[in-house]
């Protein structure tokens, strides 16, 4: 019988205040077990892009990514708010350690190919070194991964962290029984946005053919739950979606076969 | 016997134009055996800090750290710095991993007391684990450290890189015969400032007190060298004081006992 991973996925939005990233360290330092965290972080690449004058610009929630993005993206992701993670559940006892794809070559993606829209230097992941993370995992590591990848080419790319999550945990099945849990806003996939009561216990292949049909389930939700379905035929026990603050419960959306 | 181990202290000015970066991530994905490289960054963070509008205040070369400066050096040498070397070594064949103290608890240190000066979030290094880098570097991973340190309290704290240098050769001296390189602008220990030719070709504690003494070495060039006589105090089997387009050369200071 293989051991359980829990792989979490947090968004930006928890990660850059001081006090849901200080609950959210909290709560999964409390997770027993074998773990692994994956955060985005794009709210503070808006504000530091900002400052800096550079305009964010998003294609479908996507962030194009042109040379001095990349800059501010490679510091804020991979430097800003990947650190100050390594270094909260440092001190809550957990031996973390902070990477993106290209530190040990875990992930290697190739740059998008244009087609209608230049994303610039956003990566499209091709492979992760699951052997590599299982290694370092069993050693009782915590790995914290920044939504950056490399081409192995000598460039950084942009690589969005659910994408991240999800091929990590399908290449990870290999070697553990993986729970995959994406965390966001809200208590878990809504039937009706306005009711955040309104959780779907329970998504299947149809259900949610049917969700997204009936308009249901739309926009940014539905890239999400492609990837859960995805991950879930690649071997993944299963795929949760929650809120952040729901971490340790059994609140949320469960993905199935 | 132990297996050798070089470990390569470069400045910022090297690692932050790109021709230069280039050279060096060539010249050591060139060196043979295993290795480990420790950057700084400085004259980045002291762009971007300038561009978002925030003052660097150096006391003694060394950079003043309040909590804005702080995320700034987090950014850019944990991200923009760190990142960038480890995708163009990793594009040179070289398996890099980038990391600061906090990652895998590497490096703890503690803030520096304040006395007439008030560094700010500025570390001291309390200690370093030998035994998780040594596991690393004899998988065949090299190991690219970032000027940044924790406190175990879930701080980061800004370092000094020729300090990191110095203690993770000090440490790593029980596993391996350590060669520690400190790179700068010129050729060694120069006699005459005005003469790039008239390098110092070894430097023993006596020679040393004496040029101190005649004010032939000043600056910052002395907390440099008290930190490699200590290095070599602990074991380490030699320092080497040399400029960055020297590596894998025989040019440089030796300092020896």
């Amino acid at each position: 019988m293989k051991e359980r991973l829990i792989i979490i996925k947090v968004g930006g939005k928890i990660v850059e205040e001081p006090d849901t990233l200080s609950k959210l360290l909290a709560d999964f330092a409390a997770i027993p077990g074998k773990k692994l965290l994956v955060h985005g972080g794009g709210r503070s690449a808006t504000k530091v892009a900002a400052s800096l004058g550079i305009e964010s610009r998003m294609v479908d929630g996507r962030r194009v990514t042109d040379a001095e993005m990349l800059k501010v993206v490679t510091m804020v992701y991979g430097g800003l708010v990947n650190k100050n993670i390594v270094a909260g559940l440092q001190a809550r006892g957990v031996n973390a350690f902070g990477l993106t794809g290209a530190d040990m070559n875990v992930i290697l993606s190739e740059k998008r190919p244009v087609k209608e829209i230049d994303y610039g230097f956003v990566g499209d992941v091709k492979c992760v070194d699951a052997a590599r993370l299982s290694s370092l995992i069993s050693e009782g590591i915590v790995p914290v991964m920044a939504p950056l990848t490399h081409d192995g080419q000598g460039h950084l790319l942009n690589t969005n962290a659910d994408t991240i999550a999800g091929e990590t945990a399908k290449s990870l099945a290999v070697f553990f029984d993986v729970s995959l849990v994406y965390c966001f806003e809200k208590k878990g996939v809504l039937r009706d946005e306005a009711d955040d009561e309104s959780v779907i216990p329970v998504l299947t292949p149809k259900l949610f053919e049917q969700y997204v049909a009936e308009g249901v389930i739309k926009g940014g939700m539905i890239p999400k739950l492609e990837n859960a379905f995805s991950a879930i035929d690649a071997g993944v026990k299963e795929v949760i979606i929650t809120s952040a603050s729901a971490i340790g419960t059994t609140e949320g959306t469960v993905i199935v076969r």
